[in-house]
């Protein structure tokens, strides 16, 4: 559990620059290793609810709902860190992933990649995503 | 220099989601630290300039021009694998960064955050941004 009062949250979210729907893109990186692990969409209110609960919520575009990370899955995302960029358009999540960060199973979002010349997958699947989603 | 052919550059290409402006979120991450530098946004153009040169070029939004990262300020990026993920909507740069990436000066975009349970500063300068622009 992060220590933050209401106050803080608030004055975190008004340097936040929300895009035209009301969102900002979210880095979430594993705070001890900087693996890069996902990115998603924010909003105000998920905003408030990471920094409140510790837990990171995103706001899913797809489902138009709050997204807690790993409310399905039970791979969840604790926050150790808010930070944002100098243009406070973007964040980056420093967090603690619980199992795996990508649907596919595998432990984080970017494993398609150009490596030797070609276009390769470059992450094996660590946990069988029928496993994940039931 | 990247060894890559127009083949793999247009394969690669057909895998991304641009989204409706033709953009795709573009994270730069130092390859052998794992520090998280800077998003930005690319477009077909630029990806395909990034994987052909090794240089990585943004398109800037708000000049609406191709932005070769350092053209003006000397701290270019050198591309060492380009990934992207699971819906290959958001790509993942592994650069080495030379100098610093923020406009600030500082050596990356994220310093503002959420700690001690206050909105702080978390990262110094470390060129004088006068002498990065002149």
């Amino acid at each position: 559990m992060i220590d933050i009062t209401e106050q803080t949250i608030e004055a975190a979210l008004a340097e936040l620059a929300f895009n035209a729907e009301g969102l900002i893109p979210a880095i979430a990186q594993q705070y001890h290793t900087g693996e890069v692990l996902m990115m998603a969409w924010m909003n105000n209110d998920s905003v408030a609810e990471t920094l409140r609960t510790g837990r990171v919520c995103f706001w899913s575009r797809s489902r138009s709902k709050l997204w807690r990370k790993g409310e399905s899955s039970g791979q969840f995302q604790v926050l150790k860190e808010l930070r944002w960029d100098c243009d406070a358009d973007t964040l980056l999540l420093q967090v603690d992933q619980s199992g795996v960060a990508c649907h596919t199973g595998r432990r984080n979002c970017f494993f398609k990649a150009v490596r030797g010349g070609r276009v390769a997958e470059i992450a094996d699947i660590e946990i069988d995503p029928d496993k994940l989603y039931y």
